[in-house]
């Protein structure tokens, strides 16, 4: 149950409400908001006098249902709007992995070229081998954060565990939660009391409910600024990385009032395959697209077979206008 | 390994040489094909003097390898063409079960309306439980022969298993072999002595590479018809009835040479995500698309929940034309 | 629902019941039994007064379910008796495919070494690729038919589908619908109307509620000779074939009355792993453990990687005894 | 590869052979393990002086691996013995979580009535979602070692995420990476830093591989103590609440050196499948056996369906000895 209290109500007054109800609280505008396990049904006559409305939910999704809030939620990054009624489709482009100034420059320039205003890279990687590359660490959110500046770009870089989230916050102007790390309750505490956009990837062996359920730790920690994204679950299918699950963003799209954004790079695991399932993707009507792209693919430290190389992706990337207004979108 | 054997191999010569190498053999044209296990890599002296060429290819799917085959092979339905390089997508719907004469009127009707020129509907039904409705069979085929006749409509119905095979090769102008008979070797070698088109949906269990050698067993009978049909599989994603499977399409797209269509009405389970997934499918670039449809879902006797009314039909329908041009291609 | 009926309704009129109420019939002993969808949930008043007795299941695992029959069904073949409260746990052992004489009758010669009573052969293999071995077919069954009345032992072998089904239940003891053949209707149907046992394998990417219910087609025509297997389910994992679902053997001694035998060796793939699992299921307190063997694995003609040698079996099966001692049961 | 150096070479001089030649390092007795990709399948020269011994290996499993170092690894928990040649079978029991001190002396009471010797709690709990019971957090683990201390228990526990890893391992005997933890770099660097015991448990999504690598970032980390903990996976079937992977368990044992425990309790999900599946576990010749109990389920703030009574438990437990005795084994 979700229980906007009234506009009177203190802080005090509020959070011992919340403890008394073992109740999640934020603040939120002028009024505080609680939130107890959706399996409590009436309101409480300790918290009736209080309360200006409330809203009974099905399950533990709920301040991202579309029952309690019937329309997307819109995500604002700067200049850039995802989500709401925009009917924007963001397309945001970059590496896998921050591997040097020079690579990490051509791939601004890349964005710049052809409009795209968010850059991805991941400094912090989670790999499933001790003996990979691991990513540059802060020295390379530092060196996004000066190429960002300098093109003019949004930085969006993962966190992969708590133990720097506060770094990546500090950098990023999009935190990236990526899937190993869906569940990390250290990192999902911190991105609720911060400020900036939080992408969510989903777990790929993660249900949809417990997908969403995570981006409501964030939410219920008082940071509404939550996108969600897709990016492939694992099945029994191993010709391809990951198997991309769109009857889940039908589901998403229906039932969930989060913007949605798509990741077939991850989903497929092989450059051949993501202009078809970005442009599939696109069609389904989504908030976004992340698509992994490399100035020189073939010597990528990671992912080197899914990452599309700049003439590949400038090409799906011009195919994309004319599908968008197909359907009324706009890609930005 | 396929071996196209010279033109003046006699039938009884190449059946003696398919014999003797323990090969799958069809005729082509004026020539035999034979097929042998691709762990063979290298062609058999006694097969030398009677090969005009041969192909060695890495898996046993081979008839249907790009590797051996690059074209999409194009399957010929009355004036209808699907796949080859005409860059249509074929539009197929109706019912999921023949249920009533006037019900199966409804939808030819709204298939002359539309424009499309192929109707679906089941007769034989393979339901998981048998207290539930299981298709009028013989009867819903004369239905569906009887209608098509009188609304100038191709019809597409499928065979559960090999106890009805030949009636339903004698009815329908498209045999479906659906996802639970994929493995059906009755099924699958009748149809290879057919000329009619086949249209083989993948098990909702199977691989990629299982789907693809239940084609070939179709093939390498000689009946080279055959259509692929992603439908959807099982995962551990509950929200969702399956989990279309767009990733595995890019493989097939990639790797093998035979149309593909889809089929987001079963993948789905529900008519609200079917609009969206529909588009998304048709901007992968398939070869059609295989919708349910319903006079009145309500009251359907199976897949109630999936299939979309006819003004649902028509303003996805509508919505098609803009997508294809935008990527090149033709609804049909 | 179940319904008997009582014992002074004819066949006729148990028939034009059946009819008027959609409802499945079979005759137990002296009365007519009727099933209708779990979704009817009170008694019809044109039945109530020939009615004996009724029972309302939750879903249509019904003739099947604890809730109806609280005990363990019994098979009989011959004189091993499977299931029942008996607390035998049978040992079916043989190879993958019958290949030659030869090697059948040292398969045979293992059984009655050790005292196994039932030889397991296939003869016609749902093989997964047309350019592999298939089976001896008709020849293979009647092989295996003249070496059990020569040892004195039981053959359970395997329906591939409905166009030989016929066949199978002539010459087999124990009819074997393989987990690629689990929906056929057509072998379904057939085997309600034997009354030989049937082993009714789950399809790979099957729910254990369509496993049971696929059982039912089987009871509700009238066998109720059924026993099922667990064999392994298709999951992410691929270090080994498949998953040995022993959850779900868990489920099935809750909720379902029909005896279970496993087989570790087609789940494990490797035959290295087959004695622990072996092990592992029987400990589990199942009646019945079904194992490959092959005089010679290297050569075998199918499932090399998984059949063990006779001396592997040898061993495993003496190691069986003292854990079926443990738990209170008898290996037969 | 792994490479021994020389004992001869300093800390110093393996530290800057490492950083040349991106290895990972730890000091094992008096001298230097390195280890590189497994991708890298010949001695550098610039290494050959310096190396005792190198080991090339297939895969990135590699000092867990069978090829590396054949006999199972031991574990030493003061005087409880867990792995190498012991044929010990460790049983573990507890509560999901610590809920009260009345509640966790119970539990230990459980212990010291029995035998058991390891007490297993959670106190920070990842749950999915933020509405419901979160765990007593550090309040919870100054109660276990309290209690522990009381009753003479080993003290098994759970961190959620790398915010309190340093509080866990301060209080743990032996610290368990739960399954939604598995990839979490943060806890395994610090893990790899103790001398403290690691139970890993395998991601309800991970494959074998990825979870044994996962080990490998501890152990190459210097702390050679992991045991592994297979609790089931994630799969399509619905009717438990995951599938307790034995055939996984099979591969572990023959490829792997790390010793293993079985969960079946999170496994099967419902109390009435646990002592069915926990004999099953016991005869595939496991390490160990966790299971969860509450001396009143219904009450349990935390997985109430599948936490064991005590009377359970207790009639379990005295069923283990006899399926010991007969695989050889003991119950410690």
């Amino acid at each position: 149950m979700i229980i906007h209290l009234k506009n009177t109500i203190t802080a005090e007054k509020a959070e011992a409400l919340a403890a008394q109800h073992q109740a999640a609280i934020y603040k939120k505008e002028d009024y505080f908001v609680l939130i107890q396990s959706s399996k409590i049904k009436t309101l409480a006559d300790t918290l009736a006098d209080h309360a200006e409305a409330y809203f009974v939910l099905d399950t533990d999704i709920q301040l991202s249902s579309r029952d309690y809030l019937q329309t997307t939620r819109e995500v604002q990054l700067g200049k850039v709007t995802i989500g709401g009624n925009t009917n924007h489709s963001v397309v945001i482009t970059g590496p896998c992995s921050v591997e040097s100034e020079k690579q990490i420059r051509q791939s601004a320039q890349l964005c710049n070229q052809l409009g795209v205003k968010i850059l991805r890279a991941g400094s912090f990687k989670p790999r499933t081998s001790p003996y990979t590359f691991q990513g540059m660490g802060i020295e390379g959110l530092k060196l996004l954060a000066k190429i960002s500046e300098e093109y003019g770009l949004k930085i969006i870089t993962e966190v992969r565990d708590a133990s720097h989230v506060d770094q990546v916050i500090e950098y990023a102007d999009i935190i990236q939660i990526g899937a190993k790390a869906m569940y990390d309750h250290g990192i999902l505490k911190k991105c609720g009391k911060t400020n900036k956009p939080v992408l969510l990837k989903r777990g790929f062996g993660s249900t949809l409910q417990e997908f969403v359920q995570c981006a409501e730790f964030v939410i219920s920690g008082g940071n509404e600024q939550v996108v969600l994204c897709e990016r492939g679950i694992r099945t029994f299918e191993t010709k391809t990385r990951f198997t991309l699950d769109l009857c889940g963003v039908a589901f998403l799209k229906e039932h969930v009032n989060l913007p949605v954004i798509l990741d077939p790079s991850h989903a497929m695991g092989y450059a051949y395959g993501v202009p078809d399932l970005t442009r599939a993707c696109l069609a389904m009507g989504v908030d976004g697209l992340l698509i992994e792209t490399h100035p020189n693919p073939k010597v990528a430290k990671s992912d080197a077979a899914q990452q599309l190389n700049h003439e590949e992706f400038s090409n799906l990337y011009n195919s994309l206008t004319p599908i968008a207004s197909a359907i009324g979108r706009k890609i930005v």
